[in-house]
């Protein structure tokens, strides 16, 4: 089994670690700070503050590197990478793919980089929040672009199945779009939905009145701030896109209400898409061989993932 | 106690007779169809499909008359209230207020009317759906526009307390407008989330991907369409108002994320709109008089209840 070198330590580093470290790997990681290397090395975990000298051993040992420091602290990271281990196994768990690959392309261009998304979390953050379940039954990205190492795909693969996860093959920029209408487009909509039925200070007579439609419409519009923006900021040009389609579609609505008072087309529409989402909710898995021409593996491999179906684990 | 006279026993009706039986008091009602009045009568309530009849032992009995038909059969109905029991204390269990106050105001003007509305429901519909405890713990709005009849609000209080609802007073325009920010536009948001996450057939990488911030904002997108229609659109100008800020709060917040690229005015402020709901979780029971100057009493109440509070049972 291929060793792991996870830098950044905090609610998905640190479940990752964990992960990896129960399924038998031998896993190593870097923390931005004493306090929590500190804490994971408490823990019985191989952690430590010093980046460069764990980014030598996964060049020495050809370990899969995952980054998962904040996208704020990516271009740093890179940095080292290519000072230290230029041509390593590289994978991320950021949550929006596009800027990660432009970076590395730009600041590590000789990484071997598959970019991963594990779509788990909580409210919580930091080392302590963390544990080996977290992705158990989540979605687990995994970029399939052209000109990617296949590899290096196989690598990330293997690691999301340990973890629990499904694999879900997708393009770097289907996948930012994705996550723009599904989660972040989701939390905007929260936000405006608490603000409208707010209304004036002062006046609680319709918040007094809600009930569970207004309170599931805008549950995630109770996570702490700092994690919406972060979320959301960092995947802008998509995110511009989902809410212009939301626009669109809310703008025709009104004047829908407003000239003949008839909102069918967008109950109806809404209608479907829940239809439609319910029915991806127990995806098959197929099986994908990745020992083809590359090009053309993973083009299947986004096909699959835009059906709506999952990677089937192969046989080892 | 005052008996109850019910107008039509489809959900929200057959369970207002059932839980007016229980709480002992002399109830009866109509059914549109004589399958429903036969299920009812089955079921040991005295349903008939005889309006009149059921309406002159209302006036008989000086009973409270509850509206309980569907919005598009109210004018039928007041109709034959004015023709055989035109002073009848008069109430409703319709989800608009505006537009059901205006319709008396004009087809059954001597009728002593205090407008109504229980917060409650399933997605079933029908006497078979009902049952005594549907309003148990809802919210019940009653009309506090200035010239009501203490006398009748008095009625609708009881009747709401013994259903087991909390009584919120309301303008009947207030009420509008309210139910519009808190039950009719997360409808519709939820439509527009629904349809922008499903996007084209055929590509369901973003439903696949989706988790609970897209669960739970378009769990009411599920509802069958002609439920979310017929309670939209009855609502449609106080609609358009919530549907408008909604537009502008949408429309602030793309400007400012093609511009800066800032989310922090929307995602504040909906969170700080979430935390004001959940402050509305747990409303103060406050007692009114109801027998000082009409106006000033109604005026109490409206006030009472923009608070967030609800109105305190009087002792018996």
């Amino acid at each position: 089994m291929r060793a792991v070198c996870v830098l950044g330590t905090g609610l998905i580093g640190g479940s990752l670690l964990r992960a990896a470290a129960r399924a038998g790997r031998t896993a190593w990681g870097t923390a931005a700070s004493d306090t929590t290397a500190a804490a994971a090395v408490a823990d019985g975990f191989d952690v430590t503050t010093d980046t460069d000298t764990a980014l030598r051993r996964a060049a020495d040992a050809d370990a899969l590197v995952v980054i998962a420091v904040p996208l704020t602290a990516l271009e740093g990271t890179l940095a080292r990478i290519d000072a230290v281990a230029p041509q390593c196994r590289l994978t991320d768990a950021i949550s929006v793919k596009v800027a990660v690959a432009d970076a590395v392309a730009e600041l590590a261009p000789q990484a071997r980089y598959v970019g991963g998304h594990p779509m788990a979390g909580t409210a919580e953050s930091g080392w302590a929040a963390g544990g080996p379940d977290l992705f158990d039954g989540a979605a687990w990205v995994v970029t399939a672009d052209d000109g990617l190492d296949l590899d290096v795909w196989r690598d990330v693969a293997e690691l999301a199945w340990e973890c629990g996860s499904r694999v879900v093959p997708a393009a770097a920029d289907e996948h930012d779009m994705a996550v723009a209408r599904i989660s972040h487009l989701p939390h905007l909509l929260a936000a405006v939905l608490a603000s409208v039925g707010a209304g004036e200070q002062g006046d609680d007579l319709a918040l007094s009145l809600a009930a569970g439609s207004f309170a599931d419409g805008t549950r995630v519009a109770g996570t702490r701030p700092e994690l919406v923006l972060a979320m959301c900021e960092g995947n802008r040009s998509a995110l511009l896109a989902a809410v212009d389609d939301a626009l669109g579609r809310l703008g025709a609505m009104r004047g829908a209400l407003a000239s003949t008072g008839g909102l069918s087309a967008t109950v109806q529409g809404g209608y479907q898409g829940r239809q439609r989402w319910a029915a991806t909710r127990d995806p098959l898995a197929l099986g994908v061989a990745l020992d083809g021409d590359p090009d053309v593996v993973l083009a299947e491999l986004r096909e699959l993932g835009r059906r709506g179906d999952v990677l089937e684990p192969w046989k080892a």
